[in-house]
């Protein structure tokens, strides 16, 4: 399901054998139309891999008929070469299905400043072609890295349908993670109405995840619109449906972040601005103290009020309030109630930060700093 | 020796029970004169705990007669209640040393969110005036919370000397880390010069280490001078004495960074300003998967720009050059020379980055991200 709940996605995953581990590692996601409008963001990172700057252009004109995605390999900081690749893929997918190179989408991910094994990639093309169905499954399956499950996402409304599916795992950081997303619909929506609804949905979901703080150069959110329902839902329905989807996704990276034992949510309220209560959230997310300190289970609220500290919202620091798990440890900047009381071995946390300062909220999400965590990025391209 | 090397001063450190292992933390330096000029630079974090806003007040004046170090308690985020014991702190080591407490600074390290015991504080600083002598080794001992070892550093010139101490291990950041350095010299200089110099040598030493991103609530750096050489050097030939050993104690300070197996220096060239290459330089210092890749020792260099591209510094992408340990790993923003020609086995490792965007170039301190940063702060106050 996933991709394919929409009408008129078929889907397709394979092993290629570009990762050592022998597991899948190339997608395709193919839009059968009617309607092929898109829209897409893509990471803000100003090193983007060689797939995001052929992908921009791709979804420039509002139109993408289908997306090759592979594991394995970011294909980024790979210079003219990386790009001429990735071009190549676009070409043999568009071949193969006998349309358009210039609206296939390509997104790569894994380790960045390696080439692509080119013979495999056309070889993976060739399967991925013969192998497309109405199931998405071993897509969501392909585009996994440290990942150690498939995200998917589906919600329906009045005969029309999203669906989703994304890998994220490491350097999951606000504009973007590194996440491969792909959404689809059988709602008949412009592509400018799907790009509006799209930059709504991800700017409070994606955006607002940040696992580690660290931003990629592959980061793709993109979505494609069949028509095939033939329903024409509002655009305000259509937004929140897309964004309970990208929120479940965004929800489910957090909660398979790598090596991550507790799922952080820092709610940060009486901001005067939504831009103060998201500052003051990141830096939080951001302190390796505070996320050392709720690995170990430890409800040290004195390392919130110094990323607080660092920030440039308003507020009087006389006047913060902290609560952990619900247990009010830090009142009018001082000490509050006996951290003892605070139970962190659930892996779900909460960190409500009271700025007094206005009316405005936001939450961020985010993960503690482990062994694992250390390990596995130690680790990972060796 | 160390804050005792200059003439003029003497210093003492004693056990006040602060701390459960039982190891000195309790420390006093006294400027006997017959000059008493100072000047001091804070934390920029805005909650500030209270020996902070008390020894801004106290070095306002260019007065400072003494100053009462404790390691054991932060004495941060404690309200009117916190403000109120460094004041009594102050009062009575001015009863005991018969001097005023408007020129007593006080220094505090350790948990954030605990007020003192000020029993034991009284007792300390009875033991502390009774204990003042020529020898500065038990003091820069007392200070210490996670430090392995304690930190001095001396130089001297013509006829006149500097000396200093310092505590680090966690929340190294600019502007400043955790850190409580106490720098004496018998030069003899009033305050707003020595503050000139002060000035001038943090922002090119402390405020350059950045061990992990996390600024303190208590970091002070206060120098103090007592004419007693009766030499006046010149203030250029004082600074370059005075960043000389401001070095020295920030690169003891990394060295002995909390669960560091690495010491890196980023060194970034090519750069449109000074401004560019620190924002540069800090955004490498700060990526948690560039630093677990050192722990691994791992030539990442794609991790380099990947915190690269997350900057707004002047530089464009497929012109960066990066070498780890002499190897260049990227040029031009692509493959360079093959990365298992990094052996990253030593202690020391070096990172150079070419924005090939102007001539201005700056280097940051940092460490790796190991399995013991994070044990010793998932441990640190439970």
């Amino acid at each position: 399901m996933s991709v394919t709940a929409a009408q008129g996605f078929r889907a397709a995953g394979v092993t290629a054998g570009l990762k050592s581990s022998g597991t899948p590692d190339m997608a395709l996601v193919v839009n059968d139309g009617p309607q092929h409008a898109a829209a897409a963001v893509f990471t803000s990172n100003r090193v983007e891999a060689a797939p995001v700057t052929w992908s921009r252009q791709v979804v420039a004109d509002g139109r993408v008929d289908a997306v090759v995605l592979n594991s394995g390999g970011a294909n980024a900081c790979t210079g003219p070469q990386g790009f001429l690749d990735t071009h190549r893929t676009a070409e043999q997918v568009a071949e193969a299905l006998d349309i358009s190179a210039g609206d296939v989408v390509v997104c790569s991910t894994g380790l960045i400043g390696e080439l692509l094994p080119m013979d495999r990639i056309t070889a993976g093309v060739t399967a991925l072609a013969a192998g497309l169905g109405p199931n998405g499954d071993a897509a969501a399956q392909a585009i996994m890295t440290t990942d150690t499950r498939p995200k998917q996402a589906v919600t329906s409304r009045d005969g029309w349908t999203i669906g989703g599916m994304a890998k994220g795992a490491g350097m999951l950081a606000p504009a973007l993670a590194t996440m491969l997303v792909v959404l689809t619909t059988d709602a008949d929506l412009p592509a400018d109405e799907l790009g509006s609804a799209l930059r709504k949905a991800t700017a409070l979901t994606f955006d607002r995840i940040d696992s580690d703080g660290c931003q990629s150069t592959n980061d793709t959110v993109l979505l494609m619109a069949s028509g095939a329902s033939g329903a024409r839902p509002s655009l305000e329905a259509f937004t929140a449906a897309l964004t309970e989807v990208c929120a479940d996704l965004a929800r489910q990276l957090i909660a398979d972040a790598e090596g991550a034992h507790h799922d952080i949510a820092i709610r940060v309220v009486g901001a005067a601005s939504e831009a103060d209560a998201l500052e003051v959230g990141r830096s939080i997310a951001r302190n390796n103290l505070f996320k050392c300190a709720i690995f170990g289970n430890d409800p040290n609220w004195g390392r919130v009020l110094a990323a607080v500290g660092t920030t440039t919202a308003d507020f009087d620091p006389r006047a913060l309030d902290v609560a952990i798990n619900g247990v009010q440890v830090c009142r009018a900047g001082g000490v509050g109630a006996d951290r003892a009381g605070v139970d962190l071995r659930p892996r779900e946390v909460s960190v409500e930060v009271d700025l007094h300062a206005g009316p405005a909220e936001a939450t961020i999400w985010t993960n503690d700093l482990t062994h694992d965590y250390v390990h596995e990025n130690s680790a990972y391209s060796t």
